[in-house]
């Protein structure tokens, strides 16, 4: 429409240079469809990741026994409001250092309006080759409160609430942007060769070595191990709910490491999509079947927990290249991944660290096998390289949540008291039970 | 490629009235681009609202005693599927006049296929500078059926089935389309100069009118209150089910939002479209951190149901205007929804009108905050014609609304038997129970 | 970019021809924008389809009895990565046998990346007219799952894990690829005219045929038929559950009808999208109207699991001709589907067919209605065509079927042990409860 009104104002002589300009002007669709494809792909890759939140809610009140869900449930919606309020403040700039400061707009007049894009951003102001900075903060926010999802699971049915939310406040605020910042921040890993897709290490295994941390310092539940060194069972309450979980979890992973192809305007792009689709599903897939399979041979019966670990466990192996394989490269790097759950599960036992849903060997064991597996694909890579990026991330996130963990010991006491977790912290800490109807058996 | 083709067959001086012929024929997707994007952004955004209806459903059967929440869950599916019924039957039309009686088709031959638009609607038919109606048609229903969800949680427990879907065919088919077009439908609220984005009081307003009318009308559940003037908790049977429901609605709520920008096509729309939803996020985590913080302090325990329902009141509040304002106006635009919803809980109560999920306080208190925040924001707004357009709609709702409630419960009665009520409404009127082998506590 | 640098090269005279060759080689967002659509309509119809395995999951675990659920929710979760394996191993190449044998990259080095396209496909080596075959791979993919899911519900409460695992093999590896393949892959019937848009028959009336043929060789459950002929009842465990998992696949089902529109690139294909999810919206409300006016009138009490049922059955039945109907179309469509349910439920149990979640009412007989009603609406289709293309799939899959159950009935034994069905297949077959706390009743 534009274009025939133009004509209308122009002789035909001066069309071609009269279309030049108004393509400078407001460029046509041609130039901009890359721009709205990313900025797609990062809204529609972000809201999917936002539900991960919801799995992680749902699969661990489902691992907890009903005396705890409240909190759990409590903590974990928390947790994520608290990482939206943090990676605002101070996460998203200290990741991405080079893009101004975002909360600037609230030091300048209270009902200031700057903040990302001005609205109605003008075409000509627009990062044309990649898309908004909004629905990238959007997307990467997401990434931020997933680490610290990972992170509440294990330490169930003994921590306080409070003390918890104040490490989420730091992990969210400082811990995850730091060492984000050094892969996908353009810092000194991403300068080294380090590659990590869409975060084996950077978000699963920094959650998982957080929370590490953190059951060490908080110890395991009374009654967890026996004196004769004897494990006792203590059966999550709703496996119902943990089923569920997972498949949300499943579900978005797809805007997990489809999203982080970072762009969808090509045909390239959007085929690397489409193949991070199919193999993030395959991962999955192979997961959970190497667990059938596996407690079905180890324990004469199959594990649904584990089975719904084994599925996560493919996922978090396939984020640090979900890309490069070949759909059987896919299955076996997952389903490598579900093996190590089954191992891991029990191994950790052994070693009296007390981790409620299994956190640390889906997210931080599964996480290493996955960042270590990327040289098979993924040229310009090596394991040295991937070995040192997952160490040093590790080393960090470990250290400096032990010193966090334990500061917030010393100050106000991470455990409630015995008598409180005997009768659940939904007494203790919320005076609210979950399911106050049903009765305990 | 077509293009291509039209040079073999035409000299080059007449290239470029071929030119404009093959584009009259067929347009490019540099024109037909924009249409296509919105059009998906109206089906993306349809298909999350629509997911809306489970969180609802949801966090209602969570926040009633399990001997309720097969009726619970019976009235949130009927009333969605009721919803899609009478919108097309008539609310689409009495809200869109211009667009010409959508179920016109039915009128004539019976199995005409005359509806939305012809299959493979060719481009020159199309409004090019808009979306499929049919997508549009798909979108506002879910908002018309929002409105009905709104009312089921407040009346539960107590209310009979029937008469309550029926309420829901008046509000559906004509209540909200009446309103609504005041306002989206280009009538007098528009040219007065009213906003309302995506609904603070368009839908959630009104759905809290309509509840607070029928909880008038009803009274409060049998034992609510004392004789003393004190409250008996009633808590609800199981609060993951609501939490989920919660983090369905802030899922949703993404489409509910972000689609109301109606247009994808362009870089300033898509942009807006990404400060929706980073908006909308920080809004309801604002709100979910007001409510954690306050219940901890005033009650010195934080209350899980304040927190969710301190995140939907921020979700509420930011739908008047989830553009304009930077994240840190969405931030403390959704933590006053938050501080609402505490403190008007309990006020309610005092007044003892019943409201079993606090629908009042979250839809039509947080909606009203929500409109008159608009002004803080977006220019030419002013808060007396934001004041004007909350109050006649609500005025407007909740009278008609009174006038049904009285009607329906002249006619048929409207509250269920004294025994239905203490044995459940489960046995009474569906004779089925949501958890028949879950002993009652 | 590549442009500017092509300029640098070249002089100015060449400019044009360059011009012409860079087009060539990398062609404008103009000629890919279709392809980009399309491949982003099955990624996104993908994962909502994807989604509808947990919405079975979720009615299933529902409509069991709890002592059961743990084995169910571990059926639904293998099942779905069982068909995500089988499905690339075998069944895509049977289905589309012209593409080449998918696997064929791990015949050759173990570490081959070849599957699917390549890493960043050049926009000149795409089928620019289609889509990603990544993409196409991972939405038809979730089709052959949902067959699957939709015997497992049947054969609830009584069935192995390992001999349904087994048949799922089969099913997912070749059953399902071969009679799709008739349609989908461009074989006999739809060369002979048989229209099945998305699945009535190819899909859901498959899945009841081998649902079907499986619960005759399985046998009711014990005491499921009393002596005298009358019917136990034998009420779900969950009925939140059982609504929730409804509302996931009515979600899901805008992807998996809205998808296989196979293009959105177009005015005219997207606008048919949107057609497509209004008129399976409505379809599904009318479905669970229809039922609900249908269970109140013939018990005098609404029955939530025939309402949710209906609202299936509706989805069922629009999904042979989701885009042809107007929307009173699908709503007739929708509402007889629903009835459908309401009378086939109770002639089952007649029949002594014990089908626990209505599988074969919902996915069989309104998939048969669904197929039947096509010629009403769509050009070119005839009822003789349409009968003839759902007796031969239903022949083939439930012969086949049938044989298969009979093998591995003869081989390894199909049911638990009568002591085992009395205690719950979760104690016998897995030795882990789903709700260890909730006492029963």
């Amino acid at each position: 429409m534009k274009f025939t009104k133009l004509i209308t104002f122009g002789a035909a002589l001066t069309l071609l240079p009269t279309l030049a300009m108004a393509q400078d002007a407001t460029p046509g669709f041609d130039e901009i469809g890359p721009y709205i494809m990313t900025t797609l792909l990062f809204l529609v890759g972000g809201f999917l990741v936002f539900w991960m939140a919801a799995g992680f809610a749902m699969l661990e009140a489902g691992l907890v026994r009903s005396k705890n869900v409240t909190t759990q449930l409590t903590k974990n919606i928390a947790l994520f409001s608290i990482a939206s309020i943090m990676y605002w403040l101070v996460g998203f700039n200290l990741m991405y250092p080079g893009d101004g400061w975002l909360v600037a707009g609230w030091m300048g007049p209270f009902f200031s309006v700057t903040s990302l894009e001005p609205v109605g951003l003008a075409a000509a102001d627009a990062t044309l080759d990649y898309a908004s900075v909004a629905s990238d903060f959007f997307f990467q926010l997401m990434f931020c409160a997933t680490t610290a999802s990972i992170v509440s699971g294990t330490l169930a049915e003994r921590i306080k609430l409070w003390p918890f939310l104040i490490f989420v406040v730091v992990l969210t605020g400082f811990i995850y942007p730091i060492e984000a910042s050094w892969q996908w921040g353009g810092g000194w890993l991403s300068e080294m060769g380090f590659s990590d897709f869409a975060g084996s290490t950077l978000v699963h295994a920094a959650g998982g070595f957080a929370a590490l941390a953190g059951a060490i310092i908080l110890g395991p539940r009374l009654g967890k191990y026996g004196k004769e060194g004897q494990v006792i069972p203590m059966p999550g309450s709703n496996l119902a709910l943990a089923t569920l979980g997972t498949f949300i979890l499943w579900l978005g992973w797809f805007g997990f490491n489809g999203g982080s192809q970072l762009a969808a305007g090509t045909v390239g792009d959007i085929t690397d999509v489409g193949r991070i689709f199919a193999n993030t599903n395959m991962a999955a897939a192979a997961g959970a079947v190497a667990a059938l399979i596996l407690t079905q041979v180890m324990y004469t019966k199959v594990d649904l927990t584990m089975v719904l670990n084994g599925a996560l466990a493919g996922l978090v192996s396939i984020t640090a290249g979900p890309l490069d394989p070949s759909l059987f490269g896919a299955l076996w790097i997952g389903a490598i991944g579900g093996v190590i759950v089954v191992f891991a599960v029990p191994f950790l036992d052994k070693l009296r660290i007390d981790d409620v849903v299994g956190a640390i060997p889906v997210h931080l064991l599964a996480g290493f096998w996955g960042t270590m597996a990327v040289p098979f694909y993924t040229g310009g890579t090596s394991f040295v390289t991937q070995f040192i990026g997952f160490a040093a991330i590790g080393a960090f996130v470990f250290i400096v949540s032990l010193v966090v963990w334990i500061i917030l010991k010393g100050v106000m006491g991470i455990r409630v008291s015995e008598e409180a977790e005997i009768n659940g912290l939904d007494s203790s800490e919320l005076g609210m039970e979950a399911y106050p109807e049903f009765s305990k058996g």
